[in-house]
């Protein structure tokens, strides 16, 4: 067998640290093509371009892997990537390294994390990376043993169709960091406060923030798992569906009004 | 107790006939505050928008209801709706009527069924409702029994909390229509195609298309429903963690490349 083909993606653009990091940690374990988006594309969620063409280059960075710049969403480059960049199916789908946490209900926003949960449902093995800095400088050195661990694993095992992992590091000292802790979804929400403000015209503009509040103390979480210094990995699937609430909702009367 | 206080919204546009429809069947349950997007915002999955403001505005539609236009996704209209429009958290939030379907995986890539899952975030009963048929000039009488029977239901009984309501309506007459199925999430994908042409200017761009395949024959999804004439019901959660694969993961060796 050759050297497996990885697939390597963000949502950060594709000059950005976190993915040129995580470029340099896959050449250890195989052949490199980067389909990534052409701008920062944080909190698109799973969206698809289907208003507007989409816009596919194959830019230079540096010779020992191809590397192709595309107009859309972390979606539409796996879909590129997939059906027009990659002359068969890669073998590992990796997304990041973002600058910032995607752990507990920031999946759902992550175009990082809609990605690797594209490439499941392409039946890729893909794993999402993300380090709890957002800062353009942050330091990635740390994560290159973790990453590297944690997808070789994945080459070796597989990954069950339609699930993906979502990998979180800490943004401390390699010897601070703990280990690897397999961890489910915190419960928690981001609690939104709007920067109310007006333009120079006198109009009224939102700004977008808030901030996560955690919603159990439990010690199977991710949010557990990062606070006490490891990476966090959560195996992640795309079924919506409540299956418990089923019985119930059979229950109501929809011919009543 | 007074009359129930109803959110709506929508991801194909304020002034889209789907939701103009939905106000007008919401206005028979309830008081009715819209906010929708100014524009198309379909296939924006959950995105949220954190790198431009937001601009919101109060439109004129008609007496009987106020009406907001956001320039942003259905997620940004969820999180205005509730932090700078209303004076109470709602006792439903309505989205949709999506023009066109989204059942089975086409919940992820949905701006309709994203409002709805935000919504479940901030503990508000919601559902998301679609018509198959992606028409502008769409029939949706028939949809008024369904919908208002549904809505009706969720204001009597609630929801538990992080669980929406993902509802498709098929585009029959209304007495073709077998009655409301409870299911869950038929197992597919769709299967892209990208349409590659080049501009007046030589250069290459690329269409999204692509058609659904279903995996399965089961008649307890969302996809056999619809194929047989039922409005299909499904319980939406937002835990995405696939919990049956931790204990296999954790005999994985992290410690070894």
């Amino acid at each position: 067998m050759g050297k497996p083909l990885i697939l390597v993606t963000n949502d950060d653009g594709v000059m950005a640290p976190g993915i040129r990091n995580l470029v340099t940690f896959m050449l250890e374990l195989g052949e490199v093509v980067v389909v990534a988006p052409d701008k920062p594309q944080s909190g698109m969620g799973h969206a698809v371009t289907i208003t507007i063409p989409l816009r596919l280059e194959k830019i230079h960075v540096n010779g020992n892997h191809d590397v192709y710049s595309c107009s859309g969403t972390p979606v539409d480059c796996v879909k590129l990537a997939v059906n027009k960049v990659l002359k068969r199916k890669p073998d590992l789908l990796v997304s990041g390294i973002n600058h910032g946490a995607n752990s507990s209900i920031s999946v759902i926003y992550s175009g990082t994390m809609s990605a690797a949960i594209e490439g499941s449902m392409e039946s890729i093995p893909s794993i999402g990376f993300s380090l709890l800095d957002h800062r353009f400088d942050a330091d990635f050195s740390h994560a290159r043993e973790f990453v590297q661990r944690i997808a070789s694993n994945v080459i070796e095992h597989g990954l069950p169709k339609g699930i993906c992992l979502n990998v979180n590091i800490p943004a401390v000292e390699q010897k601070q960091i703990m280990g690897i802790k397999i961890c489910r979804q915190a419960r928690g929400n981001w609690e939104e406060e709007f920067d109310h403000r007006q333009d120079p015209r006198g109009k009224d503009y939102y700004w977008l923030t808030g901030k996560f509040a955690l919603h159990e103390n439990s010690n199977e979480t991710d949010e557990w798992a990062l606070k006490n210094n490891y990476v966090s990995v959560v195996p992640i699937q795309f079924d919506f569906t409540a299956h418990e609430l089923i019985p119930e909702l059979n229950k109501w009367d929809f011919n009543v009004k």
